[in-house]
This record gives structure tokens, sequence and C-alpha cells, in this order.
């Protein structure tokens, strides 16, 4: 049996990380593989229930908030993620535990360290074999969203720049385990840059 | 203004929390103190939510859930108790964290003391100022929830008598905090040896 293989596209709205999911998918198929496309928060029903109860509901605090998406990822992993590595697939998952230690990490509120402890409990230690950093500047995300210009601008632009900093620090502090791209580049290339990646990995022929 | 003053009620099922609960409540609301009277889980409207989510729908992972209750434990805590002790109010709950580490540490599936260390992190490390045990073996608790007798009997009792092993081992690591009361005395006299804690403690005339 092949061994399973797990990997996770991060960055801001925008970025383009679905278009880069569908043309890995498309490459490890090509190459025989059978792939799993997921996606977090969301994976699962369970999980859809908890994000509406996150995004649809009242106040929710901020320790709640955590814990809700945490759950979310650990019944995602638990049902859904291991079961398919179990079985020697590939899982390319849209989000990961970064998403979580990036945006909650700069909303402040908590620290980024906490977070990063209480997820990484939550997928009972499941790292993936490759985190790809789709990188984008706040005012190029901004741009792609489609948002038209206000206000809140600038300080929503700070705010999208202390997410983009926590994927970037979290990449170079291990950098066996992370890929960053520039977001910038037509698609294509950026698809290649990560090929090459997994080609040195031994996980694409 | 008073000092708030934060106490908690645990043990099992059919071990006469709730009775103990309005005695006491009746006792600091003779003494002139704003009683609020609460619960775990179901404190607050999302905390419903999250446990109509465990309960009723479909499986949820041994994680998921602990973070599920962790959460309520969060929001409840931010939303609800720690905003009435600000006030100076005595806030009296039915279950607290202890609750999730004696029956998730009893359900063998995750450790007590990781339990332990979450629940911390969602409550904020908010403490009661005194939790009180109500104590029953499993056998009496059995019979007060009328259960009947079935081929499951034993292994519930087992099961029972593991959470009643955890309550006590954390009242006996910590006596300034916890008071274990036998709960097959008749009510008043459980309610008379809660009142003597706590004239002790300053807290009651």
């Amino acid at each position: 049996m092949t061994d399973g293989l797990f990997i996770a596209f991060e960055g801001g709205d925008g970025a383009g990380k679905s278009t880069q999911v569908a043309l890995l998918r498309d490459a490890f198929e090509a190459a025989g593989r059978t792939v799993l496309v997921t996606r977090q928060p969301g994976g699962t029903p369970l999980g859809r229930e908890i994000r509406d109860l996150v995004l649809h509901g009242d106040h929710v605090s901020p320790r709640a908030e955590a814990l809700l998406f945490a759950a979310d990822k650990a019944h995602h992993v638990e049902q859904v993620i291991a079961p398919a590595l179990a079985a020697g697939d590939v899982v390319l998952t849209d989000r990961y535990t970064d998403s979580s230690v990036a945006y909650q990490g700069a909303g402040r509120d908590l620290g980024a360290q906490e977070i990063h402890d209480l997820n990484m409990w939550a997928v009972d230690d499941l790292v993936p074999d490759l985190t790809v950093v789709v990188d984008v500047s706040a005012q190029e995300g901004r741009r792609r969203r489609g948002e038209v210009h206000d206000r809140l601008e600038s300080e929503q632009d700070d705010f999208h720049e202390a997410i983009r900093a926590h994927y970037l620090a979290m990449a170079q502090g291990n950098p066996q385990r992370y890929l960053v791209v520039d977001g910038t580049l037509p698609p294509e290339d950026v698809h290649e840059a990560v090929v090459q990646r997994l080609r040195s990995m031994g996980a694409l022929p």
C-alpha cells in the first residue's frame, strides 16, 4: 500500500488556494493516486453546524469561538482525514490549523501560541507533510476579493497583513514542512512550484 | 461592594445537587445576598445549542466532544458567571469543570489531566471558591435515578464508581477548595454541613 500524503493550503481569502487545490488534485490523479479534497472549517456535517453556530449566532466569546473551531478540526481529522491517510490516499485541505493560529492570533484576543497548542491537541498532533502558503499582500487580496475602498480599508489591511505575518513566521520557523509561493504569479507558475517541491520529496513522479 | 462568591456543586446524577443548590440559594438570600443559580452544560443559549449538537447529533469524536463542552463553559463563564461575580453576586452552579474531568476521564478515551488543562484554559483559570461534592455510591445513585436492573448494570456501576473516584481524588488533592458531603444523609443535614463550611469561610453569618 502507498503511504498517505497530507497537504494543506493556507493563505488569505483571494490568494488563489482553491485553484491550486484543483490543479494539484489533477496532478496526483494523473499519477494514479486517489485524492480526497476537503476544507476547514466545515469539512463534516457536524463541522458545518459548528461553523453556522459561530458565524450566524449571537456574540460568541473569543475562547468559545477558538474551542468551537478546534472541535470542528478534531471531528474532521478523526472522521475524514485520518481514515483517508490510513487508506493510503492523498488528502488536500483548503485551510488547516495554521489558519486558526493566523486569524485568531491576528485578532489579538488570544495568543497565537495558545491557539496553536489548542489546535494541536484537537488534531492529536497530526501535521501535514507539506503546507503550501499562497502568499499575497493585503492590498492584492482585497483587490481580488473585489472589496470597495472605504474608511475601514487601512484597518482591514493591517489585520490582513498581521495574518500574513503569522503565516510567514510559521513557514520560516519550519522550512522543511512549508513552501511559500508568490500568489501574484500566474496560477500555472504557482502550481509548478508546488509540483517541483513534491517531486523533490518523492511524492510526485 | 461585597466580593463575589462562586460555589460549584458536583456529583453523579441523582446525588441531590439541585436540592442543595435551592437550599443554599435560600440561605444566601436570607443573608441579603443576590444569588445567581446556573448550570453546566447549557447555561447560555449558545451552550444549549452546543449541548443539543453533542447529544442529538450523529457520532461525535471524543476530542470534538471535549472541545464542544469546553466551548460551552468558556461562553458561560464570560457571559454569565464572570459578570455576576464582578457585580459582587453569589453564583451557584450545578456542575462545573470537574464534571468534565470526572465523566470524560472515566470514559477513558482521553486522560483526566488533559481534560482538566483544556477546561482550565476554557474558563481562563476561574476556579470556584468552594466545590461541594455530593457523594453517593454508584448503587445508590442508580436507585435514585430509578434505573431498572438489567444486564448492563454492573458495567454501568463500574463507570459511575470511576466518576465518583475522580471527584473524590480531586477533593482529596485540594481540601481547602472542596467539601465532600455524604449524599445519603437527609437533605437538611447535607445543607447544614455546607452552611457550616461557608460560615468557617466567613461567607455566611
